[in-house]
């Protein structure tokens, strides 16, 4: 068990930045000592920033020595070459695990595998291949530089492991494959109600202006725009980049009214579409059931929020209830939710 | 982060168990070796077996020792004598991570806190104080056996991690201090449908039957029984002890049939009850919206199920969806799913 969980918790990690990342994939690493004692575990944040296993490396590199001259440091470029020059041998004999293979190429930022060959690192564990022919290779090269390296996917006993990786590259593996990655996000409360106004918390609409920052296209229905009037921006955006999504509105009216505050919005395209559209890039379908359902067949994942709450209308009374969400939990397909009534 | 991890993650082991452990507390725990390397993270799995450090003591000494023959001792008193005959030198210096201060009292098991002192422990760090005043006092006999004892209740930098270790104590606290733990459980589909038949995969099935066997009663309503007539027993339970759970049916009808095959189960009393049930002991209530909303101000904690599926029906057809439940995430006080369409 103990083997397998970093790599587990270096997936989970980087699902916190799922889809944030594109067009890169989302990349989860850790790094333990020589002793086994874990130092870190990171994820890439976003594109063009430093990679997990650069990110896992400075935070390591900051609790071994205290040093804080590299906490200033966010360009990939400086960090590889702080620790170049300053973490000769404090990672002799330490193990790294990544969800993906560390890049050999010298892009945006510069090639992890160098990084992790000239640290003296010992023991890397991979658990994903890079399905990318310009990034793959670095496991090979590592392999031929004295580090020993498991490659998960080749050891039948870690198949469940080697999957979740696999599902983890998904958005990054269709969008590279097909030309596109559709996430349909879709919000509602215990019992399933949409109506009645906001339904996510604070925290959720970051996550989802975040996504909303990095989209080719935001697909929505017109009846939404008549019935919410949104603005469909990225206000809330936690990233450098708050560029607003273009937006493609379904609608079968041919005179669709451009009254919604979206249509004022600088730095946007607006179209409006009255079949369903070519995907092309990331591209994010907000909407309910019925929106859901015609755009199934096209659909690459489904992002749900669920807010713990109940919101009835009966004939006599409008029941409410709220709840605070102790701990969630996967009992096979199925989600558990240990919920707290808020009296 | 790293130091609050390894209590983190024994939290959540713990909630694989929760109520299952009843009338015991859920408790998980975690050891490192000398050098901060983790060998072992466990919890408590039904009152009368070995408690959570027991079974990472157990599960840890086989990590080093690869001496299989403890493997095979499941009670408690066998695994205290074994270890304290064998495992004299090797937890020498290492650190325990205990989501409740460990049990000074010899109950249905031996007290946790003389193992821990007879095994040369160096460090042990505690997320919660035993409100049991029985149990209690574990962390100050520790102390006073030159073991470096850390309550996390006590250092304000970790009010997030004493809040979520109080949070798992809460069905065994509410048991202890008014005599009942009202557990409301709710099954639906990520549409909000509870229609048409079992909505829970295998695996929940399982989890909620080994509740069942650990209830004092089973509070259900009449219009569910004369609808689903169900069985309401404990058929799939995986713990030894398959008790059916006692039933008590809400209905209005005071001559309510006795048909429903739950009538036939043996070992059960069943119950006809034409108002709301004083409640004692561990209760489970299973229902659907309406029960839920009349019982809400009775209820100490929700349990929800969210099957991912959609299950809509229209005028004209019936739209059904299946995914695959690929991770699931906290996002503020909501639930992120993130679902593959099975095509």
């Amino acid at each position: 068990m103990v083997e397998s969980l970093y790599l587990e918790l270096a997936i989970k990690e980087a699902w916190k930045t799922q889809c944030q990342t594109l067009p890169n994939p989302a990349v989860g690493a850790a790094i333990l000592d020589k002793n086994g004692k874990l130092l870190s575990i990171n994820a890439h944040q976003e594109a063009g920033k430093p990679h997990a296993e650069v990110l896992a490396l400075k935070n390591a590199y900051f609790h071994l020595t205290q040093d804080s001259a590299i906490l200033s440091l966010q360009e990939s470029h400086q960090i590889h070459q702080y620790l170049k020059q300053n973490a000769k041998d404090i990672f002799h004999n330490s193990t790294l695990y990544t969800t993906l293979e560390p890049c050999m190429h010298e892009g945006k930022t510069p090639s992890c595998a160098s990084l992790i060959k000239s640290l003296g690192i010992k023991n890397l564990v991979v658990a994903a291949k890079d399905p990318n022919p310009k990034a793959q290779g670095g496991a090979e090269y590592l392999a031929n530089s004295n580090i020993k390296v498991t490659k998960i996917w080749e050891d039948s006993q870690f198949n469940t492991l080697a999957i979740k990786a696999q599902e983890l590259l998904l958005p990054f593996n269709l969008l590279q494959k097909k030309g596109s990655f559709v996430l349909f996000k879709y919000a509602c409360r215990l019992d399933g109600s949409i109506d009645g106004g906001q339904i996510s918390s604070k925290e959720t609409q970051i996550f989802m202006h975040n996504l909303r920052s990095k989209l080719n296209n935001l697909i929505i229905s017109g009846k939404t725009i008549l019935l919410d009037n949104p603005t469909l921006d990225s206000r809330f955006c936690s990233l450098e980049n708050k560029n607003p999504p273009n937006i493609t509105i379904l609608t079968k009216n041919s005179n669709f009214p451009q009254t919604a505050p979206l249509f004022a919005i600088p730095n946007r395209k607006v179209e409006i579409c009255h079949s369903i559209p070519n995907f092309s890039g990331f591209v994010m379908c907000e909407g309910g059931n019925n929106l859901l359902e015609s755009l199934l067949p096209h659909i690459d994942m489904l992002l749900v929020f669920v807010s713990p709450t109940l919101s009835t209308y009966h004939l006599t009374h409008h029941f409410q209830a709220h709840f605070k969400l102790l701990h969630c939990q996967m009992i096979g397909n199925d989600i558990a939710l240990w919920l707290l009534p808020q009296k």
